[in-house]
C-alpha cells in the first residue's frame, strides 16, 4: 500500500514513455497516492511529466499538482491552458486552489478565475487571495460544516447532509448564531449520543479557540502545537466564521519555519534542495561564503597590526585557529539556544540582561575547564609562559565575549522585529572571528611585555 | 481565550500563593487550559506548583501533568503516591498513560498500574509500555471507533455510541471483519449520506494507509506528512488493528527530530533550554568545545610544523583564519543540505558519487568567484605573488575538499545507521579546519619555494 520511489521502477517507466506505452505507464501511476505521481513528475522531464499526467483523471491530476515540487509546479502551469488550470481549480479544496492561482503570473490569476465554473469556488478564491500568505486567512480554507444554534440534531443532519457534498474530511460542526457569529462548536459524538430532537443549544460547547484571519501563520502554528488542535476556525473582527486551518497545514508552516532557520544556520540563504541545479545551489551559497570571506581579509587585517610579534614570536600563529574555533562555537550555542527558544516558544521569563548573566555563567564553567585542560597541554609540551598565559586568558575572554554576543544578538534583532535566526549565520560567526583575534593579540602583546619577564626575575 | 504568561501574572499569583489564598489562585487558573496551567507550573518552584496543583480537579490534572517539561513532572510524580498517579493514570488516553508511567521509575510502574481501577486500561497500558518508545506502538492509542464490516449503519451508531464514551475526539471509524483485521474505514459523512438500512461493506473504503506497531516514529512521521494524513491505524503482523496514532503526536516527532538536528549543529549534545540551570546547560555544551578545542591543539601542531617558515613569512599567519572560515562554512553548507533532505525525504535519487561530483561543481563556482575576489584584494594591497597564489590555491583546495567531504559524511554515517546529523557538528567542521592548515601551509611551502623565483627571474 505504501509505495517507494526505485530507481528502477523510474527507468521502467522512463522506458514505457519512450515506446508510447500509454496502457502500461497508466497502469503503473493509477493505482498510486497523488504525492507519490507528484515525487515520480519530479523525478522526470517536462514532456515524461506531461505524459503521465494526461492520463490522469480531472480529481487525481488536481491533487498531483497540489503536491508537485513549486519550481516544477510553475513549469506545468506554464504548459496548461486558463481554462485547464480552471478544470484542475474547480476539483481543489478552496485553500489550494488559492496558492495554486496564487503562484500564477498577476495578469493570469483573473484569466483563470473567470474560467472556474463553479461561482460560489471562484469568489471563495478570490477572496483568500486578498489574505497574506503567511497568515491565517492565508492558510484557511474556506470548507466546513456549520449548524445554527437553534437547530435541532435531525435539522442539522440533513442541513449536513448538502453541506458535506464539498467537505472532503468532516472534523468540527461549528454552531454560528443567525449571523454567522462563531459561538462553539458540536460535537459528531455528541450528535451521536443524544437523541434526534435535541436543541444544538442544549449540547454545544463555547469558549472554543479561534484565530483571527490577520493572525501570522507561524502564531497560528504555535498555538496549535500549543493546544494540540487538530483543527482550529478563522473568523473576522466581528467574529464571523471564514474558514478553518487543519493541522497539515500547519505542519507545512512548522517544517518550513525549522528549516529556515537551519539553513540560516548553515549558510545558505535559500530554499534549496539536492535536486536544485548547480547554478541555483551556488547563488544560494555565495553570498554567506562571501561574507565569511571579508571576515577572514579583516581578520587578515588584524593579524597584520602584530607582524613585527609574529616574527619575534612564530608560535602565537599556533594557536589562532583554536582562539578563533572557540569563540565561534560558542557564539553558535548561545545564539542557537534563543533562536530555538524564540521558534518554539519556550524562552524563560528572564529579562536579557538576567539571559547574559546566566550565559556569562555557562560560559565562565566552560571556560574555566577548557583553559585547564589547555595548560595542562602547554605545560606538558614546554611552551613559554608567556604563550600559555596568553592562550589561556584570551580563550576565556573569547568565550565570554561569546556567550554574552551570542544571546545579545538573537534577542535584539528579534526586538527590531527581524528574524533572529540571522544571529546563528555566518555573519556573526565572523565578528566573533575577529573579535577573538584582538582579544588573542592584544592580550600577547601584553603578556610579552617587560613587565612578566621583571617578576619572574624577581624571583 | 488565548492565555499569554505575564511576568506580572506569575508574580501576584506568587503572592497569592504565599498568603495560602486558595480562593484567588483558583479562579486564576481554573479556566485555563491544561497547557496554560502547566506553562505556569514550569516556572514556578516545586511547592507553589504543588499548591496550585492540589486545586484541580482529576481530569484538568491529569491533563495538566502530561504538559509539564519532563524534568518539572519527574520531581512532581516523585511527591506524589503509587494511588494518586494511578487516578490520574485512569483519566488520561492510553498513549499519554503509558509515556507518563514509562517516565516512572521500573520498579514503580508494576505498583501504580496495579492499583489503577480500570483494568482494560490498565492491561492496555501495560501491553503499549512493550513498545519501543520510537516505534509506532509507542506512539499510539488503543482508543478508537472500529466497527464490523457485516453490521449496517443503524448497529453501527448502536455500538460507536458504547465506545464513543470512551474516545475524546471521533476521527475516523474503523471497519474491520470477525478476526479483527483491518479492512478499511468509513467516514462519518458517508453514514450522514445514506439510509440507515445500508451495510458498511458496501460503504467502506478499501485500501487505506496503515503502519505495522514496529515501524519506527520518524518513518510514521514522513508517511503521515507525505500523505497530508490527520490519523494513521497501526496494526500487528496479521494485520489485526491495535490502536491508532493522531498528527499531534508526530508533530512533536517532527519537533523533537529537527531541534535534535539544530541542536546537534549548534553543538549541543542534551536536549535543553534556557530555563534549564547553568550546570545542566555547562554539561550540554562543554563536550563539543572539547572536541574543538582538541582540533585547535591539532591545528597548533600542524602550524608548529612550519614554524620556520612563519618566521621567514609571517604574512602566512594573516591568512590562516580566513583559511580555517572557507573550510568550515562549505562544509557545513553541504552537509546541511544532505542531512536536511535525509530528514524530509526530498534527497535525489543519485547516487553517492554522482552527489559528490554535483557538489564539486558548486565548489568550484564558489570556490573561483572566492578567489577572483581575494586575488582582486591582494593585489590591491600589493602583498607579495607567492603568498596571493599560495592564498588563491588553498582556497580552492579547501573550498572543493569541504564540499565533497561534506557530503560524504553525512551520507556514510547513514548508510552505517549513524545519525547523519552529527557531520554538521563541531566534529567535521574540526576536521575541516586541520585539513585546511595542511593545505595552507603545504601549498606555501610549495610557492615560496626557489622554482617561483627562477620562473620569475628569467623574465
Amino acid at each position: 500500500m505504501q509505495f517507494e520511489l526505485t530507481k528502477d521502477f523510474l527507468e521502467e517507466l522512463k522506458d514505457d514513455i519512450a515506446r508510447f506505452d500509454r496502457n502500461a505507464v497508466s497502469s503503473k501511476v493509477k493505482e498510486l497516492h497523488a504525492a507519490d505521481i507528484a515525487e515520480i513528475l519530479d523525478e522526470v522531464n517536462l514532456i515524461e511529466a506531461q505524459f503521465i499526467f494526461k492520463l490522469l483523471d480531472d480529481e487525481l491530476g488536481s491533487d498531483v499538482i497540489v503536491e508537485l515540487d513549486e519550481d516544477v509546479r510553475e513549469r506545468f502551469l506554464a504548459s496548461l491552458t486558463d481554462a485547464e488550470i480552471a478544470e484542475y481549480v474547480d476539483q481543489l479544496d478552496t485553500d489550494d486552489a488559492a496558492d495554486l492561482i496564487g503562484e500564477l503570473p498577476e495578469k493570469r490569476q483573473e484569466d483563470v478565475l473567470a474560467q472556474v465554473d463553479d461561482d460560489e469556488q471562484a469568489s471563495d478564491i478570490a477572496q483568500l487571495l486578498t489574505y497574506d500568505e503567511d497568515s491565517a486567512g492565508g492558510l484557511m480554507a474556506t470548507e466546513l460544516i456549520k449548524v445554527n444554534v437553534n437547530w435541532n440534531i435531525v435539522t442539522c443532519v440533513r442541513e449536513m447532509r448538502k453541506q458535506a457534498e464539498d467537505v472532503n474530511q468532516v472534523f468540527t460542526v461549528y454552531v454560528v448564531d443567525d449571523k454567522d457569529v462563531l459561538l462553539g462548536i458540536v460535537s459528531l459524538k455528541k450528535m451521536l449520543l443524544n437523541s434526534t430532537r435535541t436543541l444544538i443549544k442544549d449540547i454545544y460547547k463555547e469558549g472554543i479557540l479561534s484565530v483571527e484571519a490577520t493572525m501570522e501563520a507561524e502564531d497560528v502554528a504555535k498555538l496549535m502545537e500549543k493546544y494540540d488542535l487538530v483543527v482550529v476556525p478563522v473568523v473576522d473582527r466581528q467574529h464571523r466564521l471564514l474558514g478553518r486551518i487543519t493541522v497539515d497545514d500547519i505542519m507545512d508552516v512548522v517544517r518550513e519555519e525549522t528549516s529556515k532557520d537551519y539553513q540560516m544556520m548553515s549558510g545558505i540563504s535559500e530554499n534549496i534542495e539536492t535536486t536544485d541545479t548547480v547554478w541555483i545551489m551556488s547563488r544560494a551559497r555565495l553570498p554567506w561564503l562571501l561574507v565569511a570571506m571579508f571576515g577572514g581579509i579583516a581578520g587578515a587585517m588584524v593579524i597584520g597590526n602584530y607582524e613585527h610579534e609574529l616574527q619575534i614570536n612564530p608560535q602565537m600563529a599556533f594557536f589562532i585557529p583554536l582562539v578563533v574555533a572557540m569563540g565561534g562555537n560558542v557564539g553558535i550555542q548561545s545564539s542557537a539556544l534563543i533562536v530555538q527558544g524564540l521558534a518554539n516558544d519556550t524562552l524563560s521569563k528572564d529579562g536579557m540582561i538576567k539571559r547574559i548573566l546566566k550565559e556569562l555563567m555557562v560560559g565562565l564553567v566552560n571556560g574555566l575547564a577548557c583553559t585547564a585542560v589547555l595548560m595542562v597541554y602547554s605545560g606538558v609540551f614546554g611552551y613559554p609562559l608567556e604563550l600559555s598565559l596568553t592562550i589561556g586568558a584570551s580563550l576565556l575572554a573569547v568565550i565570554l565575549f561569546a556567550a554574552a554576543f551570542g544571546t545579545f544578538m538573537p534577542l535584539t534583532l528579534n526586538r527590531m522585529k527581524i528574524d533572529p535566526a540571522l544571529a546563528t549565520g555566518p555573519f556573526i560567526t565572523t565578528s566573533n572571528d575577529i573579535i577573538g583575534l584582538f582579544f588573542y593579540f592584544m592580550i600577547g602583546r601584553l603578556m610579552y611585555g617587560p613587565w612578566l619577564q621583571e617578576i619572574l626575575a624577581s624571583y
